[in-house]
């Protein structure tokens, strides 16, 4: 007899964006036959109550792997919320345990998803990795910084680069392989590529569109990256929607298998 | 009344070069009034001995902080080892807690003494850091990663060199600020630097020197920076021995007194 591998959704609130995600993951979940169980906490919801759900998940044998959707409310502490995760259901490798592996020696068990993503989408395109420039732009803990460790530890040579960047034009235009992770709509235009480039674009962002910018399901999302004008200069680029983000909702099931093969 | 800070030292065997260290450790304390304990175990001493010791520092309120001795003997697991060291009393800032601070938000309660030496000599010349160019040649855990964090941290755009970097030269020619963390004795050579440039030379290295090898008074160490020929092209560079090494071990102490009056 075998159960349905089950993944545990915890949300905090009734961000649009989050809750599409979400859906993402349930539709993309069921496709392949696990179960997504999608908890939601009222806004307010204290850090104690949150943990308290997850202290739940923990202890249940039939969730296999629990996340909590980002970003949190302000009054929560990501942290402390994160780190009540049990690694050995943490699916989105964003625990100490996880970032610990990554950083000392790239055994890397659970990847971030979004890492483990953007290093899928390379290896399904059969782009090497190993000894290229990769240039990150953005040093979240969530993306920026995983990334350039797992590249590191691929043996690319990484720079990171951020706001405080000078010059970032000619930073980027270095780039064999470009991973922009900054979450400022159509930032990365012409100007900042060149031809021969791998552009890689994590972004994911809302444009305003007059009063459909409530909708859901009528958000126009486009990438950190120009896609328009970019496309036509370099190699290849991800294209938002699609792209990374659809490769990160299947790593997460990845690691979700993973977790539970062990 | 008040009581010494007091650092323990941990040596697994008796490596001439960890001596010297240790040394070095134990004569900078006595000039500023700390004690230092130097406890020696055998070469052979197994993991449950040398956890035993740690854990009956980490039990004495009369030590303040605990350094275990790097390397470690092959047979011994560094983390592990590392990870027995309560956070509270690690000055070599190498334990998991004190990576995650310098990962997740750069509060950098204990940096690593090495990273914090390279920044406090930075300081000491008042070279600035935001904004610029920094290249780290290594990526080791003790030094090249949190290194690369805490330039990160302070907005400095990090590039990360290794051996699978191709076309070092131009990377390293790029540096505003080098910072060179590899092994080999005087590796970067002229070929490698440009005018303008501060390089921070991390590498001790012991030259073989006939029979006078074995004899740790009389080795001649040199750095990863061949610094005859590279001083005469870059605005500066820090001599091997001195210069880092000096600041490390000040840099502990620094640590020390931190984590004392927490």
């Amino acid at each position: 007899m075998s159960v349905p591998l089950t993944l545990a959704v915890i949300q905090i609130g009734d961000r649009a964006d989050s809750t599409s995600y979400i859906k993402a993951k349930k539709s993309f979940g069921e496709k392949i036959g696990a179960r997504v169980i999608h908890e939601v906490l009222p806004e307010k919801a204290t850090g104690e109550a949150v943990i308290a759900q997850i202290v739940k998940y923990n202890a249940d044998q039939s969730v296999q792997g629990i996340i909590v959707q980002l970003p949190l409310p302000v009054h929560l502490d990501q942290h402390t919320i994160l780190e009540a995760i049990d690694p050995k259901k943490d699916v989105d490798g964003l625990t100490g345990v996880h970032t610990q592996e990554l950083w000392e020696d790239g055994s890397e068990i659970v990847l971030p998803a979004t890492t483990r993503g953007i290093l899928a989408l390379l290896d399904c395109y059969q782009i090497p990795v190993e000894g290229k420039k990769v240039v990150i732009v953005g040093r979240s803990v969530l993306v920026g910084k995983p990334t350039a460790m797992a590249f590191l530890n691929r043996n690319a040579t990484v720079t990171i680069c951020h706001r405080g960047t000078k010059n970032l034009e000619e930073e980027t235009r270095r780039a064999d392989i470009l991973v922009v992770a900054i979450g400022k709509a159509r930032f990365i235009t012409a100007d900042f590529v060149r031809a021969g480039q791998v552009v890689i674009d994590v972004g994911i962002n809302t444009l305003a569109d007059g009063k459909l910018q409530e909708e859901v399901g009528k958000r126009k999302l486009v990438g950190d990256v120009d896609f328009e004008s970019v496309s036509k200069i370099v190699s290849a680029v991800s294209p938002v929607p699609g792209g990374v983000g659809a490769m990160t909702v299947a790593s997460l099931f990845e690691n979700l298998l993973d977790l539970a093969q062990r």
